[in-house]
């Protein structure tokens, strides 16, 4: 079965190590291309982090730049705040593939990729870093897209934090295929297998704000997320 | 704009509660109905925990159980094991709309409907309660699955811890519409708009185990998630 498959990639980190996975590591890897494949797909991250008064996890947009993970967002943002001063952070980004609908509820489940990086963000100060690490936000989206958009003025990227956390300590698991029943239940009397999700573009919707653009362009009108299976 | 429209719901809590909206707080409800149609609709959680290394983001599956929140998985999850030692939690879902492609790159955004929750989860030990809190989880991929599925036996009970946190300090966020350029750049030229994302079903896969299962039920083949707008 695929999912049970030991990936037999870069080995495992220490036992003590943030993201080395303990639950079925049989699902997990280590394999940059694998984290990389799942960081590029995504559209937004989890990103969390420990406040005096518990944990705090938020949904941010995101790029995967090179060796770095680029976040952003209001100077003011109390979690980009606490990360620009060196709390460490944890950014997860998910991907749902399906449902698994098994002949037992014990082996319900869902099919998804997902990459988790630990680390600590630095801050970027330079304005051209700073445009140059937004434009891969940017980017991300839409490929291509940072050429056709008015680039970010000075003023603007003033009122922009830009993070860069390293994709170093991160790992990623996956599950897929179809449910793995016990063979007892093998002619329990109900429909089972997995039901594959996807996440579809509908059509686009322009803009109701000054001169009307014009039809959309084929990246817009026949978009894709990058899939690469890993 | 629906996004920038105050929601005029419950009011804000205190200003240190850690799930008050600081940033565009316009965006924010909390209101329990907003919260819960979108805990409704999600299929996976993050969760977050403070380990004594830093935060820890996990996605789960999940399941809303009336002002509960259930969490499931093995005994020896690290994870679960700190939650259930009284360790708070955040957990967030987050559901992509759709992309927000502005005239100029500063406007680019996500449109999205994200909950936040905070809190202690309680460890549910009662077999019976922990059935029920499992079926909840089942009902929550596939309303009616757990009539059709073999319930769990009592080992695969004693082999799933099993959470529950209240849905008490929450929140939610949400993003929708066009995007919202300066009006500098009413003329510039690019296509902008909004590009919604649907998270679609394909055909369903029979498994390949046991008895061959017949045609997938209705609620299978027209698979939907419950979508509220509110």
């Amino acid at each position: 079965m695929s999912n049970d498959a030991p990936t037999g990639d870069r080995p495992a980190p220490a036992q003590d190590a943030p993201h080395r996975i303990r639950r079925l590591p049989q699902r997990g890897s280590y394999d940059r291309a694998v984290i990389d494949a799942i960081l590029d797909e995504g559209l937004f991250c989890s990103v969390g982090i420990a406040t005096a008064t518990g944990p705090a996890v938020i949904p941010m947009a995101y790029a995967r730049r090179g060796d770095e993970l680029v976040l952003h967002g209001a100077p003011a943002s109390r979690l980009l705040k606490t990360a620009a001063g060196g709390a460490p952070v944890c950014v997860a980004v998910t991907l749902l593939d399906g449902l698994v609908l098994a002949r037992s509820a014990f082996h319900h489940s869902l099919n998804y990729r997902s990459a988790v990086l630990f680390g600590v963000a630095r801050e970027l100060t330079d304005p051209q870093d700073k445009a140059a690490a937004l434009q891969a936000v940017v980017e991300h989206l839409l490929p291509g897209r940072s050429a056709d958009a008015r680039p970010p003025n000075e003023k603007e990227l003033a009122a922009t934090r830009v993070l860069a956390v390293r994709i170093d300590a991160a790992s990623a698991k996956r599950r897929s295929g179809g449910p793995l029943d016990d063979a007892a239940d093998d002619a329990w009397p109900c429909w089972a297998g997995d039901l594959p999700l996807a996440l579809s573009p509908l059509a686009p919707r322009p803009t109701t704000q000054g001169v009307a653009p014009g039809p959309p362009p084929a990246a817009v009108a026949a978009y894709e997320r990058p899939r690469r299976t890993g």
